[in-house]
């Protein structure tokens, strides 16, 4: 596909970063803009019971109308089609980028390399379902026959923190007896905290690992096989991989319970629809919970793929980040759901945007002529309120992405508001207090005001409304990367870290086995440090 | 204290925008200054046990002789001794800022309005030591006589991120048989999830709030008492409060169980060392432990207070951090501590940091003329290199502070090297790949480098080591301040949302009472907002 090498020699771009320079006029304050007329209904969008507020993004009708044609000369819906249809749009690592696919249900055929991807798909569905069941009516025990209760997923960075995500979501629906555990750190610490809470005879260990040679994963899978042969137990019937076809997890040489796999078409950050998310959500809360988190997914694909750019919500959110972002100059971008459910959704979307996003190349393998990726951050409100919201309102502004949920999962009364309404009047106060500020004679007390939010309600905290909200970000992630023009579905600035660990473990490995060993090869930075770990103090 | 109205017209801030030009030089790369005779030796320090190495950051010998300048200029020495010593430096609220004094073993007075505080807060010290030993021991029970198993600390912001850092950092020493819980947000959900670990009748509530208003917490105190009734308990001998003396938490009318008293001269957000952090953490560590963990506070303020700038290390740090914000442009800082223990560090430090200075008004009611504060962030290394990372090495630049533990906690062997090794190899290798970067012709596989780093080596996880950990960054965030001339210990910043939320909540209260009520007098954003509340769906 055909893009124009510099985003800063696009016309709309131009145009754009023309219009911007109004929004540092006072009368272009979000004071004022949020009082003009209709502005709710200009700047909000409703589907499938998630709703989407930017009238307090700094934004009129003429930069959502140069935006929306940024969107076509860009391309995005078109991409997002070849995205789903099984392009292969990841062209730095020659692969597609299927998630989508990973939720389908239409029972339409998507097609890679000539090949339906479907049946794999389906099949694994059908061998998640089958294998949970399987578990929870007993049918599969451990080896002293006894039901598992304890499931510990083995697995860093995608492999564990969507999935992680999830289960906080929907911790409330977990009725099978069975407790989630995650083992991601290699750090010892995690391990021993684990095992301080499982009981060996009933825990099930899922491994998950693309290549089944990711370092931390591999090391902690050592513990726990150690662990259970220390337990007396048979860790073939304790262990389950979720990998790729023919991987050393998937080794008949290396007997396991069972094997699900992955594809290479499915990125880590986007991959808690596949098995990756599917095994272990499927023993915590059931198959079928799993499957309605699906269907969540897939409305937001569907509508994703098939809104047109005025009324698509993850394609807007993306073209308000770029604008907060390339126009507005806007570094940071905070996410704070008033749900304590949510609470680990600000981590996951910081794997999945600032992995997918934090690049500076374009997919033809330019520089970029612009900054691209945002830092993320967050914590759950009222708790952020605490915590960061000083610097929020009165220090360095950054955009705000806020979450509300209309039917709170418990309702209690405390004296005349419920907790629940009262999480909404900070919910709704915010954004307000944001956007208006406040004259004050006394600096101190002075609220500068004009600083941008979103709102995003969903209905409940159903499977759903959770799939909803995990795609929404998957897309608007895509959507980022497209207008850009970056890849979002490499990550090869992971690799020289990696690859000087692997020089230094190497000297740590000498030194291990001669004690005479010195770290004389190294730099004297280095060399310091591994000086430091042997003689054990300072 | 006299100081300067303007950063930007004290001659060495001049002097440094001048010479932070030439950073942008490649011949500036911090490949090739890492690699100049004796950085490390240059350009790091250690004091008790604690190391801070600063080779990796943008700096020479230039810099950092400007920069102590700098200090100089903003007598940050005198400003620190004069906060030691009680004088009022929170001068929006004509307050001292004493949290040193908590732990203050020298027997030294230390006089506010010509009054020793120390004689009170030794006694409040004894007070927490005996009732701790007490629970302890089995002489204070619950109503029902049964042992407290549980503790609940009941608190927000500056009363629960703090405990919940040191209490993680500090798990391993938890030797009391007593489990500890956070209740911090309003949503409901929050407390479902404690109560659904804790036995009520050996359960110890702890309501940690200076002013006994705060929303949340009350809101929280509130459920836990109808809690303990509904459990036929008496909540007066399962509750204690850790509140200002005479505040409603502090009124024989209401009686409990013990009242531990907080001081206006302590914020929240610096009261770790006082009966804030005092009560529970004795509780669930026992005293001595919590001692030890001042002591190591305490040395820390020695070394902030008497240790000369060029050789103070939280001084330096600070003076790092503007360096990289004011003259260098980075507004992001990330903190990655490569130990799970420290996994509540960084949420702590982003509210210590951020509400400290994410402030845009000097001491004296001026505005400032250079922004202050940076968005602060972070998650445990190796998770973090599998999460957000990528944008680290290849995307928009940010200082990182990463942070390593000499000594394990635990130590298995896992192949051939540990765990805790292994963890080092990327402890050791990611600050070397940030800063060297690597050439490549495929543009995809290309490091810019050049990205600045901090690297902290603590001996081990003890009390002492946390203690000295926590005074440092104490020391760190207010040093900033005062080289930006701003107040670290108020937050005015919290208010507007706060007056726009009580607006919010009696509307919610009118419609509670009477169904008909309409929200006509709010604007049609909130009233929409209040609409969807009520209706319960989009």
């Amino acid at each position: 596909m055909h893009r124009s090498l510099n985003l800063t020699s696009i016309p709309v771009w131009k145009n754009l970063k023309k219009h911007a320079e109004n929004f540092s006029r006072p009368d272009r304050h979000l004071k004022y803009l949020i009082k003009e007329n209709s502005r709710l209904e200009k700047f909000s969008l409703k589907c499938n019971g998630f709703f989407y507020d930017f009238s307090r993004q700094r934004v009129d009708e003429k930069v959502m109308s140069l935006l929306f044609e940024l969107a076509k000369a860009r391309k995005l819906k078109e991409q997002f089609i070849s995205m789903m249809n099984g392009e292969k749009i990841n062209t730095s690592e020659n692969r597609a980028a299927l998630h989508t696919a990973s939720r389908n249900f239409s029972g339409n055929s998507i097609f890679l390399d000539k090949k339906d991807v479907m049946p794999e798909i389906i099949k694994t569905r059908e061998n998640i379902r089958e294998f949970a069941s399987k578990v929870h009516n007993g049918k599969i025990t451990g080896s002293t026959g006894r039901h598992f209760n304890h499931v510990v997923v083995i697995g860093i960075g995608g492999s564990y923190l969507g999935t992680k995500f999830v289960s906080c979501a929907l911790e409330a629906f977990a009725d099978k007896d069975i407790e989630i555990h995650f083992l991601s750190n290699v750090d010892i610490h995690n391990f021993g905290n684990i095992v301080s809470r499982i009981e060996a005879g009933s825990t099930l260990w899922i491994v998950v690992s693309k290549s089944y040679t990711t370092a931390e994963t591999i090391a902690n899978t050592n513990l726990a096989i150690s662990f259970m042969k220390e337990k007396g137990l048979d860790p073939s019937k304790h262990l389950i991989t979720v990998t790729s076809k023919g991987s050393p997890g998937d080794d008949p040489k290396n007997p396991v319970l069972s094997s699900f796999h992955m594809f290479d078409f499915i990125g880590g950050r986007y991959s808690v629809s596949s098995a990756v998310g599917g095994v272990p959500l499927s023993l915590y809360l059931g198959y079928d919970k799993f499957e309605q988190f699906l269907k969540g997914t897939e409305e937001m694909d569907i509508h994703s793929k098939d809104s047109p750019c005025e009324k698509n919500i993850p394609l807007i959110a993306a073209l308000i980040s770029i604008w907060n972002n390339n126009f507005l100059g806007y570094q940071t971008q905070a996410i704070i759901p008033y749900a304590s459910p949510l609470q680990k959704l600000a981590p996951h979307i910081q794997q999945l945007s600032m992995e997918s996003n934090g690049k500076s190349v374009t997919q033809e393998g330019h520089s970029l002529d612009e900054p691209a990726g945002a830092i993320i951050f967050g914590e759950p409100g009222t708790n952020a309120q605490h915590s960061f919201f000083q610097l929020a309102h009165q220090g360095r502004p950054f955009p705000i992405e806020f979450i509300g949920v209309i039917k709170p999962q418990y309702n209690y009364k405390s004296k005349r508001v419920t907790n629940h309404q009262e999480l909404w009047a900070n919910l709704i106060s915010q954004p307000t207090a944001l956007a208006l500020g406040k004259e004050d004679k006394n600096k101190a007390k002075y609220f500068p005001g004009n600083r941008p939010s979103s709102t995003i309600l969903i209905n409940n905290l159903s499977p759903e409304s959770i799939g909803r909200l995990l795609s929404f970000y998957e897309a608007k992630t895509v959507f980022e990367a497209f207008i850009w023009g970056t890849n979002p579905f490499d990550q090869f600035g992971v690799e020289l870290g990696k690859a000087i660990a692997s020089g230094i473990r190497n000297e740590i490995e000498l030194k291990n086995e001669q004690k005479d060993h010195s770290f004389e090869k190294m730099d004297k930075i280095t060399k310091f440090y591994l000086d430091a770990l042997f003689s054990g103090k300072l």
